[in-house]
């Protein structure tokens, strides 16, 4: 290569797995099984920058590099010992795309390349095969029709499934060397038709079009969007592997297969798990055309290209310290290696092959935490799982698909309101809730089923929220569910009350009847080792966010090291309670009003007295009263109609008119941004008081009681301004005073924050941190005003289409919006640090258990984050491996 | 003084207008007084330092300052030839609180110290009056319990009033020695009998009382109050003067007042205007317990007292350069000066006397500009205004009392629906629009309207919002109105339709029948000269925030650069095209919608083409429409009943149902979070064609008739994220450029960006400027997402609340919050610069008008500031100003 110019291309030798960047994931680990000694068939590999430098120059192939290619392609032809398209015996090569990052969607491959009417005779007659050529060269004219020259594959399959259906056959191997012929000249028909010219003949011509094809589809929609949605930059460009053919369709001593170096499932070792086809080639296991072979009986057919094949395996799993998935080609027995990369897996086989690789001394515990484990995986062992296998044995097809709103399958008994599912509940029966949507008022029903179904709403709806925390799956937003007086339909199905469905909370569909599900292990001793490998690493404390004692008492079995939020308006719901909460907050007489209060705080006791004692030596976060007021008040809607039908009816009913009166005095255009959290409490100093007061009395009471008191946070939420808190502050201190003063024995400490739930917050941290010993990032509503969404309208309006269209590549409402919302926590942490050394930050949204968003956190150097009982586990490892890959110091 | 001790008490031979932090404003302003060689009765003043060391140290008085007080106090006794209540001829002092910052509330004054039981006999001697004497003594026993040990003036009060019933007094100079005496004892056993102790007779101690009641009354919750209400710092601490007392009520020849150098209403000069009692205090001049005099009837009494007042008011105006409020006093003919301040003044007489001291040589015009010009005032300036002292000889009082949502008088026939404004106002009839609250549908009647009074809602409600575009005086929040049938009842007076009231839009308040009502004139001449001074120092440009040609036409006349904000939606609003608008967004149908939005286009190419013409030459920034989806659509609950209604009568109504169902798919939890903007643009993406295209069609159409088009800027609402305007950005220049293509002529110049209204945007502005021309602050919408604060629903709920209780200081929807909000802006602003350095940056919130707004978006260097058309004036003022405060470079 003349001296100064860029290499564009590099032979399979000359790389190595380091070169991922510029020779993509497939060209690096080719180029690594090449120098392994493996068998790879020699090819070479076109770089990431030459498709860049091809794309920035307005499609103009970069100096320099078809020169490169002829050079090793002569290479290529010399140690084949043939010509590419040589008319009496030609060499054949494989173009196939590989970015840096795998990018299935966009993964061009065009086979057989080389091919053409002259060449596929020379190959027919060399081979003594002309029904492998024909096949051969069918198989090439319409990968490039539809990759390289935009002929869609169904003009062609429809043809060759005429074919099939004229000569009576099963199967493309039913078909004989005429047939194929008679196939290809169809073939290049329909390209001639739709393309105007004729099917391409000069085998340089063709690789410079596959080459150029290659490069320019990672421009292609597809692959945009697809970067878009999983966070690939859109500037480094696609690689181009070119690699000598080898056939699978040679005849009864060829193949080809995939195979894992263990069971993807299970995570079993030892053993090789795939699949194979004999005389066929590659895309044939994968479209699913023929039923492949377990590969284990691929060892009384070929044993030594078996044994081969395993001991290459092994190599290759030590090599890259994961289990490997593999692609390979059997060649008139001879095997050849065409591909491997890190296996996919389900979460028991994750957990299990990380423990296994340690054992085996292959990984590090460090290594195998921050490479094998993917936390988002971890649910899934916490719940019973929809039998995938179990599914496609029985042939069962989901009725409908909705939002996977929280993980795990259940079978039940469909149910429509949340009565009938306490009830039914109660008798020991299986249900599964199925409402439009769900409301507080549902909360009964929904502890009570199996599992919900919900018509509208998606991840963030309150269905699922609730159904997340208490670890029940849920499909929500099953668009084709549909309510009929008594009955329902799901995707044109009908059901009655009573009737068996299954839902897949994971997968998001919806079964008919009792699908096959597989049970999970709570203690799964696998997965308690990974997480000893996390806490041992971890910088972040983990805690829950939890309501009542039993989820408290979940969290600290899952590993919760304290309550980061207890939302105290859930205790304000209940059926005993809300008509004094509604009354409290319609009284105009202070008086009245803390009476009612005084009735109310027996029961605020009991409640934190459970909390406490589950969390006994453990900090706590009760945060006061924050919903929105229009939650507590009778609904206006309901309201009016009743007024209305009073006045045709002639009833004068003055408590409905006064309730009307105060309801729409009340009334909120946004409730979302109107009187909650300290609004609410400075509104009603006798709520923050009475709240106050409960907390430490159930604190003194556990101290008492156990010797062991909790560590007290007393929450404020939604405060925008210093003065807010000062003055709910006080409030809160003088009587929680009160209490520690009349109760003898060691003091209950205590301490007194806010939520940084607002913009305002977050940008005045530093004056606000003056009254605040500890700060709890409220990611929800930050989310909300930060990105001005209202979570109860964007996910089922624009929200969804921004998803749907990629204008977002992830819903901000589970991961944490860095650029925005994060920049607000940087802000806030920076500016309250220098104010208040020793305040505590910490972050309680659902994106505390959201494992990028944890990484954010560690980097910031929050010094916990919260989440859901089920999340616990997940944000661990998330943590784990957050400081393992040392994102310190990155606040602002 | 021992050298080291801090020196805590000044002469006021010592002190200067320089040291107003140390002596506060009197004490300052009696030193230079005293220097100028004017009649000052002598004393000192003890710092505002000595004031913070005693509040700071618990309550003790600092080292040294009881020494200074001796030494100083002899030195008083010395030049007054008497000793401090001295029984045979005692010394009197006043003693004054005086802070810094002028505190009206909070300024204690006790008067006559030094008076006991044996010093009033003594005083009663040495002055031959008795009646004298025992007046100055029960005025003393009176202040000195109420101001220093809190015995309430009302126990003081009754007794006089008792005592004077008895007598059958009219007034208190009709009451005898013997009576006051005997009124001493009264008001020493009412002392003794509330405080359980006797009335101090130790002269020094009183002082010492007076001293430390001065220094606490700091920090009385009336004092903190209005120091948070008018940003005055909480460590500033108040001086004490202590004064020998002069007496104006020794007799007749003896008197006090109070004057202005210069007429406070119209500016009027040459003539002192002011009132006067004669055997008096000064407290009864403010009192009103007797009708004081006008000023210019003191010429006859004692001219020579008179001309050395008028002689003495003119130098003080040519020290200070501005118009003076002085105290006076005269004893036995003498006069002395107690005080002397800048005077409070309406528009009128502010506009005039600014310009008159220019004339007369005494300021510069940079100096009246940033001095002696308030441009909040500015506005009464354009509007017919209550005729206060009209008011006041006619004796009327208001109704009812609400918001002063619009400045302006207003007088008119009560209608209660928009379509009777109309109506009547067709037909020449001044009417006044009482509502409940307005919405956009009551539009044409605002507009008919000469005044709008509203039972709900602030000053940011859609009644205020339009009324101040409209600068048409307005009334809201008026708790005490109601309707009642065809009746309504303000402040439980009945009115029916057609009766004739008043409102003062500038006050709050209501008025019964034809109040009377100054005119205004548009063109006044002192006006025009202050905005040619700011003119002439503003960096910032001002546009205007304006819908039709009418207020374009208008802010221009006001002077107006452009405008700033053209909201199209009150575009669709008319009837004629909102049932059109409705149809479309109901639509499912892409062509039905592509149809009806055709309808559409013309009507919004004459609406922008009225607009350009008013503005040739001139950038207009046209905002893309905005409003939350519900503002299109028939609304829930009206649905809801008539389905009800139509259950219950056995109707089947296709379209009532199918609107219900569709109106309760779009519903939102939160429509201002919701679907609006670009996610409405980018949901209809046919709207944004439309409109981008009618907007080039307009503007070509203005070049081709008038030669110059307007300078285009098309601004796409609530972008979070650059993706959205990105692609926004793409559909409205196709848009454009298709028109362009179209039409000949010399290409019409346009940008196009965005408005930063939500956190994010600000955020992320570095990346939004990448696709952003311009940038204006939508500081409306951005201050309800930072602070999390709905305007429609904060107003009448905890943000009032809020206000009430001096929580927040001012309305943060009124003044920028400049720590949360203003940040935002600092961080766009710093952060788009450097990827665009071009980039035009602009304000288009209520706060565009705000003076205190106005200087925060010249220290961050923006370029502009658009606000609606009445405050254009005030934001030219107030730009000017903040060039002269050189508040630049303040950007991060």
């Amino acid at each position: 290569m003349p001296g100064g110019v860029t290499k564009w291309v590099y032979a399979f030798s000359e790389g190595s797995r380091d070169m991922r960047d510029l020779l993509g994931g497939k060209g690096a680990n080719v180029a690594d099984m090449t120098r392994l000694g493996l068998p790879v068939p020699p090819g070479f590999t076109i770089t990431t920058a030459a498709c860049m430098a091809f794309l920035g120059a307005d499609r103009v192939l970069p100096d320099g590099l078809a020169d490169q290619i002829d050079i090793h392609l002569a290479a290529l032809e010399a140690s084949a010992g043939k010509r590419l398209g040589d008319p009496s015996d030609p060499l054949l090569v494989s173009v196939r795309s590989g970015g840096r990052d795998s990018m299935p969607g966009m993964m061009d491959t065009i086979l057989n390349l080389g091919l053409n009417d002259e060449s596929v005779e020379g190959l027919a007659t060399v081979t003594g095969n002309p029904r492998f050529a024909f096949d051969s060269y069918r198989r090439f004219i319409q990968m490039y029709g539809d990759v390289v020259c935009e002929v869609e594959r169904h003009h062609f399959e429809s043809a060759l499934d005429a074919l099939k259906a004229e000569r009576g056959a099963q199967s493309d191997v039913d078909l004989g060397a005429d047939d194929l012929r008679g196939l290809c000249d169809r073939f290049k028909a329909i390209f001639a038709e739709h393309r105007g010219e004729a099917f391409p003949q000069h085998p340089r011509a063709q690789l410079d079009g596959a080459v150029r094809a290659v490069f320019e589809s990672w421009e292609n929609r597809r692959a945009y969007d697809y970067r878009r949605h999983h966070g690939i930059p859109h500037d480094l460009g696609t690689a181009v592997n070119v690699q000598r053919m080898v056939f699978g369709n040679t005849g009864e001593r060829s193949g080809t297969g995939v195979a894992f170096t263990r069971n993807n499932t299970t995570g079993e070792g030892g053993r090789p798990f795939g699949d194979f086809l004999m005389n066929a080639q590659g895309e044939d296991v994968v479209a699913g055309i023929r039923t492949p072979h377990p590969l284990e009986e691929l060892k009384a057919i070929l044993p030594d290209a078996f044994t081969e094949l395993l001991d290459t395996m092994a190599l290759l799993e030590r090599t890259y310290g994961d289990m490997q998935d593999v692609e390979f080609t059997i060649e008139d027995g001879r095997l050849y290696m065409l591909q491997t990369r890190n296996g996919k897996r389900g979460a028991l086989a994750m957990v299990r092959i990380a423990c296994d690789l340690v054992d085996e001394g292959l990984v590090t515990e460090d290594d195998a935490l921050a490479r094998l484990i993917a936390p988002a995986q971890i649910p899934q062992l916490l719940l019973p799982q929809l039998d995938a296998r179990g599914v496609r044995i029985s042939g069962l097809v989901p009725l409908a698909m909705g939002v996977n709103a929280s993980p795990g399958a259940a079978t039940g008994a469909i149910v429509l309101t949340a009565d009938e599912a306490e009830r039914r509940g109660a008798a020991g029966e299986k249900v599964i809730l199925v409402r439009d949507e769900t409301t507080p008022d549902d909360l009964h029903g929904m502890i009570a089923a199996q599992g919900i179904v919900t018509a509208r709403g998606g991840k963030t709806s309150h269905a699922a929220v609730v159904a997340v925390g208490m670890g029940c799956p849920a499909v929500c937003g099953v668009s084709a569910l549909r309510f009929d007086g008594e009955a329902i339909s799901i995707g044109g199905t009908v059901f009655a009350p009573g009737d068996i469905i299954t839902i897949d909370g994971t997968g998001g569909g919806v079964y008919a009847g009792a699908a096959p599900v597989t049970d999970p292990d709570p203690r799964n001793p696998y997965l308690m080792r990974v997480l000893d490998w996390a806490d041992r690493v971890r910088v972040l404390t983990v805690r829950t966010n939890a309501d009542t004692p039993e989820d408290a008492r979940r969290a600290r079995e899952f590993g919760a090291e304290g309550i980061g939020l207890c939302r105290t308006e859930h205790m304000f719901f209940s059926d005993d309670r809300l008509p004094l909460v509604q009354a409290m907050i319609l009284s105009e007489d202070d008086d009245e009003r803390g009476r009612l209060l005084a009735l109310l705080r027996p029961f605020q006791v009991d409640d934190f007295t459970g909390l406490f004692r589950e969390m006994r030596g453990l900090p706590v976060t009760i945060r006061l009263l924050d919903p929105p007021l229009h939650e507590f008040l009778p609904g206006l809607l309901e309201l009016s109609l009743q007024a209305a039908e009073d006045v045709r009816s002639g009833v004068r009913n003055p408590e409905v008119i006064a309730q009307l009166a105060r309801a729409k005095d009340l009334h909120e255009v946004n409730p979302m941004l109107g009187t909650r959290g300290v609004r609410l409490g400075l509104e009603f100093p006798e709520i923050l008081r009475m709240q106050a007061g409960a907390i430490m009395e159930a604190a003194v009471a556990v101290r008492d009681e156990t010797g062991e008191a909790p560590l007290v946070e007393i929450m404020i939420p939604l405060v925008a301004y210093e003065e807010e808190l000062h003055r709910a502050r006080a409030i809160v201190v003088a009587e929680v005073e009160l209490v520690l003063a009349m109760s003898e024995g060691p003091r209950v400490e205590y301490r007194v924050g806010t939520m940084i739930e607002l913009p305002r917050a977050a940008l005045t941290a530093g004056t606000i941190a003056r009254e605040a010993e500890f700060f709890s990032f409220g990611t929800n509503d930050l989310t909300q005003t930060t990105l001005g969404f209202s979570r109860d309208d964007a996910e089922k309006g624009f929200l969804g289409m921004y998803l749907r269209e990629n204008l977002l590549t992830s819903n901000p409402f589970e991961t944490l919006d860095v650029d925005g919302v994060g920049r607000l926590i940087r802000i806030a942490a920076a500016d309250a640090r220098p104010i208040r050394p020793d305040i505590k930050l910490g972050i309680c949204g659902e994106h505390g258990g959201d494992p990028a968003s944890i990484e954010f956190c560690h980097g910031v150097g929050l010094d916990y984050v919260s989440c859901s009982p089920f999340r616990v586990q997940v944000a661990r490892i998330a943590a784990g491996q957050a400081a393992l890959r040392g994102a310190h110091g990155a606040a602002a």
